[in-house]
């Protein structure tokens, strides 16, 4: 009889104790379905030079395009673009962007990004840093986010990019779908 | 006959779910507390473009500020700053921070740092790799340690920066506190 | 009795094997040893400003070197590189490398890289992101893998880095030796 219990107890712990579950102290949360998933709209107005642009420009060109190619390659901006839960960029921002981006092919547009989401709202506070190929062609395209601070503490993710709108050199509109993958 | 079998069980659990290691190959540790902290001072000396300051400057202007705002809107600097354990700039340096950082607000100063801090001392050998937002106007803000090599083979954290003192266009210094939270 | 015995073995379970060990669903894999590994050659051809290098040259000067310094302190790359699975410049590229790099050293060559692999290949889809200091004087150096998409899901490791040539000002070409210790 003891050797029957000895061997539910096994059973019980193979069951349960299955392999890759054992590691963690903390209550760190990996998972294939997202831990925690949010759809942002971020707004990215350049700055066009001008005086009466300066109120709503978000962010501009520190590092004009090179001249390879005929797509921007090289061009480098820094920006600071409100992040709203619709897709209208006067809604109240649930978010800001800090980062940069630049363009980084010569026969079509590609970006390259690396930023943080910075949450300061009732229901977030905390910081996402996200980086990453934005491989403009695609439908969506993948970026990591890899890191976090605050409500998101050592969180690590996906964020998916699609383009929303794209309205000539001074307007795009991103659909960023934040996917996190390890919650703590 | 009870007891005995309730021992064996806790034997069994003892070898198997042991010190929450025991099932990657590898001895990472995960903790809400850091498995390792360390306190160090960033000392930013940004060269003035004059011949003798050439000794002393360890960063430089790479891209000029553009003109949205009054507060550096886009101006980035890259650096190869000392690290050291105290608040002297003059210090034996315990690391180097070789990276960047970027202003990114119109109407105050924030800025975006992407770094390494190389250690290569008695004490420490290896890189840890910190990308954020520095959110100046805040006391304290954090940072994501995302990766590491060396001692720090793989480690990721947070790095919570203190402006330590701000001495005009040409001297800064942060005191960055370490944790890391995720250790092999 | 067995079935008390049972009952007691659940309750020891319940109490060791706490919340936080029985989270993970998805199948994660960490290793000392690589769970993944590569070796690819990277390829920089930087654009020397001529008509006829258009075709070829594979990244551009965006920032000129600071004055601080005679080893190029602040010039910033951006690049579009080929990665090939041997040392051939004009080999099929099974991944390309999309990100920057600039040279952050007064008296010797030291660079900092970000960038994304990004492979569209039979044998894999998807990117890696890496970032970290490439201390050039060292014959291998070690950059972080902070994230990946893809087929490298969520994937964490090591990039080291190897200077396989260096051909005057327009050419270089890396080992880089990518080892994942984190696959999902």
């Amino acid at each position: 009889m003891t050797t029957f219990t000895q061997k539910s107890c096994f059973i019980i712990l193979a069951l349960i104790v299955s392999p890759s579950v054992l590691t963690t102290g903390a209550s760190k949360f990996k998972a294939e379905k997202p831990c925690k998933r949010m759809m942002l709209y971020y707004h990215d107005k350049l700055f066009d030079g001008t005086e009466k642009d300066k109120a709503n420009a978000t962010s501009a060109t520190v590092a004009n395009a090179s001249k390879l190619g005929e797509s921007n390659f090289g061009m480098l901006v820094v920006f600071n673009d409100p992040i709203t839960n619709d897709d209208e960029f006067h809604s109240p921002p649930v978010a800001k962007a800090q980062g940069f981006y630049f363009y980084d092919r010569k026969d079509t547009y590609t970006a390259w990004f690396a930023y943080t989401l910075v949450f300061n709202s009732s229901e977030h506070k905390g910081t996402l840093n996200i980086m990453g190929a934005d491989l403009m062609t695609e439908k969506t395209r993948d970026l990591s986010v890899v890191g976090g601070t605050g409500d998101f503490f050592m969180a690590r993710g996906i964020a998916t990019f699609q383009t929303d709108t794209f309205q000539g050199a001074y307007y795009f509109r991103l659909k960023m779908d934040i996917k996190l993958y390890e919650c703590y």
